[in-house]
């Protein structure tokens, strides 16, 4: 049988391997990326950012930074400030800890500035290192900046007097774990003693491994356009990215000016000085400036991709990117949580949806694990979440200030109806009676999603009578894979949910809620309190529930969210602990909300409730509403609940 | 904030576990099972076989076997036969080799007997080494006959004079990976010197070791309920089950009786005397016994299970457990494809759709993977799938004689259009020119499933005209997890299928069939030769694509089954080599149907169509419908199909 002879030659021999572990492709190095994207001509754009001086401006940076980012930058950078103590990995404000958390929790591809100046070697190598157990995959090596403010670089003893040095050491250290961007001055470095000798300089920095080249800022298209030809006529062959400033005020085009020791084009010069004291004025000629650039570089034919220095601002930014046609809104999620952008995450695709409304929390509590479940979340009796420590905290505890918060949760809370209407407000987005909106909840970092919109009545309508919901997504059967509210994935898909309900409710509601749920065999739950010591469910103790799951063209099924009897127990700790943590600790100890906050941690029940029967309509609705009116006839002698403390 | 605090030492430390990879719980021991079904008073049964002489002895054997465990047996074992060369590997009729098919290839649980007597130690441990490596994990441990019909045992001095030396040697070299059974004699064994000293023997037996015991056959239940008690008088308590055998024939017991050295009852010799030439009265005789002493069994509450001694005969053993309400006929599959009793696959629940009619096949192919797929496919590049070499090929290509393939097929196959009627009589089950039905294909191990009935007449239609399908399914959307034809899995469940269609057509309807595929970007393809110089697709080329899933209550979504575009190429060589090595070869080379077969296998085309849009209608008809007909219109010329060989 001489065909199935030649099959065996054609397999693998002997063999012993089953198809290798569920794989998607590697995520594409940024180096990658670029080059494909050039390759086929699809524009693009970077963001850069510097970071900020105080903490309050951290919190706003990045904020800016998730909003810009929705605009889908290739990539963003933050650069290196040598006062900031840029290379610090427990500072909020750093260089470095900006980039991680940029990576991590704004979920944008990052790349870090990082220069070898004043610095030692193993210094230089510290930084490099934790920039990589950070997940930071991309740097823009620099030498950095005279010491002092001087005007010339004081030779170093160490060898690192040019980027060069620095490109050599990344590459010597790291290998290709990171992409490498180096600096292009279109009108040469201004201490370098000639055009020419700068470009031999820039070669020298791709030669010994860059992958990519930004420039400094320029004025004019045309001066962008013959440094690339120069580069190209002395063998610079990589990617060349113009770094474009859009001019936005005065005074800081004076001092940047200054700094990088550019000079200004008359007719810029001539424009712009008669309006030197209208702000507004000025941003309008810079965006129209930068616009009418970039469309030269564009038209150009050597131009698809374009470096914006924001200088931390958003308005002008958008407004030409906008203009550009460049800026992509709504796209499509890739699944329902936010991916990070972290490399080591890549191919994660399944979370448990306890953390669905806290994906900082979820990210940083797992950011220990070396793989990320792909297709099943499988048994997670081994994995071991982390806690949620300060640096974390410092971004989930400062959102807002203080006086905010007592705004949207109430200055003076009196009764438990208090408390409910805190969560019927955040769910309907109707004012509180301070007339204030109440925009996040302890439980909640953000405003309500899309998709809860698809029940808000009936959310409003159980959190105004004590069933506090925390999480919840509406059943969905073979929903377009583009719905505006639902979808995710690939075009043409088909995505599905099980209806899921997660709040916090009295004893006397738990209690009938139990017999309640014994007619409902379709339905899976859990509840527990605070202690511990409670724990009913009717589920496999070991076997995650399936809640959404997508099924499209060409692919294997995709299902990243689980509700997860394990995980579920790391979980309720996080989301008693909300309760005093979050929200109790506003007020001072012995006032009226501080001990019904605390009333509350101790004596609610969290529920979660999972419909099996995705196809028919959601009976959950059914069974709270029974639960709420049985539970209004339970006199209060029947629970055991403690009458010591609250009201 | 203690409560985060507390948290951290909840959980496992520093860590860097995620969730452990998807895990189903391991299979039980049989040990483990025996143990559970008894104490949930759950009755089940076993089955006794002897290995057969000859192969067509083997063959209808493992077809019997097949049958057999459709009633759902706890397990089958298979006797130690010393004639038989028991040990060997590579003889289709040896105890190891029956062993080894009914646990991989007819999917029953299965437990080899195996001797220590006439075999040095090495002997005896290469032959548990290799039962364990071919997938058997339960043994009934025996001393064996003595030499040469002896009626009494002749010393041996390599220490094997007991079975108890055997579970000795098993717990030794294997630890808990076998589960180990031993024999039990209710009125002794009979070359003991008392009854008591055998239970002595059996005591020790237990005690080295042994999980459970079955006993010698006996004919009054009161018999047996005695040996019961004594054996716990003596501290024996593990599990006992009774070993019955049905009176089948007058001969077959005397002969029984005259090996085992037993008594039988008069009454039994009374009334079996008289009816000792009419064996169809022995036999109903034998069923009415059994049943009774059964009952009396099963009424004492000290009976959970059953071991049959079948003499490898169906009739009587399905009658007497019919009545006893123990055979559990259709049952519900646990996955779309059978799952194999081989521990090591215990975790597998994703297969390739190709060898849906081919399972046989497919598990050979992949017996030497270490572990198997489980919750996705992934990414089956790596994947080394074994050939068919002729240990399995024996199974494969004696099914059935060649007369009767050939009265199937067709005696003188004289044009393309007769080829495509033994397709188009296959898939309609009605009888061909001859009168006789097509119950298989070179590509079919057996009948149509219950599945493809539902579009039977659309295959018929399509066979017919010369598109020769060999797998099929229709799209289902959210049919119940128990419906007949293609449900599968935990009730209270929901199928999901993509249409699929697979089969061989001419160069002619390939040609336009790629051009009508442009016009359904929702369909995936791959078409491809025996050559492999054609390999039209548009799919990924490493993603999988799901076309079976379940979503159950309580669970993660299970796929079982993918078009996976790497394994089609190992299937595809598959395919093509039937047409040659299991039909063509029917006849002698240079005859009208050899040089037909192997023209349709050098010039026709395997196509896979999936039909992504699942909840509507499939296209997949509409496609095939358009490509016959504009396929007819196509003239000879513009194809370049050799017209050398064949018609």
């Amino acid at each position: 049988m001489p065909e199935l002879v030649a099959q065996k030659e054609a397999s693998n021999g002997a063999g012993g391997s089953p198809p290798s572990p569920p794989e998607l492709p590697e995520r594409n190095s940024l180096a990658e990326m670029v080059n494909r994207r050039i390759a086929s001509r699809d524009p693009w754009f970077s963001l850069e950012f510097f970071p900020p001086r105080t903490n309050n401006g951290a919190i706003n940076l990045i904020s800016r930074i998730e909003r810009m980012n929705e605009g889908q930058p290739l990539f963003c950078d933050i650069t290196w400030h040598p006062a900031g103590d840029p290379g610090n990995t427990q500072k909020s404000t750093s260089s470095t800890c900006m980039a991680a958390t940029m990576v991590n929790y704004c979920c944008v591809e990052t790349m870090l500035h990082i220069t070898c100046g004043r610095q030692t070697e193993e210094e230089i190598k510290t930084n490099l290192k934790n920039a990589k157990e950070l997940g930071i995959r991309n740097l823009l090596a620099l030498r950095g900046d005279p010491p002092d403010g001087g005007e010339s670089w004081v030779h170093q003893d160490n060898g690192f007097n040019y980027a060069t040095d620095l490109v050599r050491l990344i590459k010597q250290e790291h290998g290709d774990d990171f992409s490498i961007c180096v600096a292009g001055y279109p009108t040469g470095h201004p201490e370098c003693t000639s055009y020419q000798e700068d470009l031999r300089h820039l070669k020298s920095k791709v030669d010994a491994g860059a992958d990519f080249i930004i420039t400094q800022l320029f004025f004019k298209a045309s001066t962008f356009l013959q440094f690339v030809k120069d580069c190209r006529n002395i063998g610079i062959n990589c990617p060349i990215i113009p770094g474009v400033l859009p001019i936005q005020a005065y005074q800081s085009l004076r001092h940047i000016v200054k700094l990088s020791r550019l000079e200004v084009p008359q007719e810029i010069i001539d424009t712009i000085e008669p309006m030197k004291d209208n702000d507004e004025a000025i941003r309008n000629y810079g965006v129209e400036q930068a616009v009418q650039m970039c469309r030269d570089l564009l038209n150009s034919g050597d131009v698809y991709g374009l470096h914006i220095y924001t200088l931390n601002r958003e308005v002008a930014t958008i407004e030409i990117l906008k203009r550009l046609g460049m800026w992509k809104e709504d796209p499509q999620r890739t699944l329902p949580f936010k991916v990070t952008a972290n490399h080591m995450r890549c191919k994660e695709d399944v979370r448990p949806i306890f953390w669905r409304s806290r994906p900082n929390s979820y990210v940083h509590r797992t950011s220990n694990w070396d793989e990320f479940p792909n297709g099943r979340w499988g048994n997670s009796s081994a994995a071991s979440f982390g806690d949620l420590t300060d640096y974390y905290l410092f971004y989930l505890k400062n959102r807002s200030p203080k006086e905010s918060l007592l705004k949207m949760w109430g200055e003076d809370l009196s009764s438990e109806q208090d408390v409910w209407d805190v969560f019927y407000h955040y769910i309907t987005g109707k004012p509180n009676g301070l007339g204030v909106k109440v925009s996040s909840l302890p439980w909640q970092d953000d405003e309500l999603s899309a998709e809860t919109n698809l029940i808000t009545e009936k959310l409003a309508a159980i959190n105004k009578r004590g069933v506090l919901t925390i999480n919840s997504q509406p059943n969905i059967n073979a929903a377009p894979s583009t719905d505006p509210k639902v979808g995710w994935g690939d075009p043409n898909g088909y995505i599905f949910q099980k209806a899921y309900l997660e709040f916090f409710t009295s004893e006397k509601n738990v209690t009938v809620l139990k017999n309640i749920l014994e007619r409902y065999p379709l339905v899976n739950y859990h509840i527990v309190n605070s202690k511990g010591d409670v724990d009913y469910t009717n589920c496999d103790m070991t076997l995650p529930i399936a809640v959404t799951w997508g099924v499209f063209p060409g692919k294997e099924i995709i299902q990243p969210t689980v509700v997860d009897p394990i995980a579920f127990k790391t979980w309720k700790d996080e989301a008693f602990a909300l309760w005093t943590e979050t929200w109790a600790n506003l007020y001072e100890p012995g006032t009226n909300s501080h001990n019904l906050l605390n009333h509350i941690h101790d004596n609610y029940y969290l529920v979660n409730l999972v419909d099996n029967e995705f196809p028919k309509d959601s009976c959950l609705w059914e069974i709270v509403e029974k639960m709420i009116q049985e539970g209004a006839l339970v006199s209060q002698e029947d629970v055991k609940m403690d009458t010591e403390t609250g009201h």
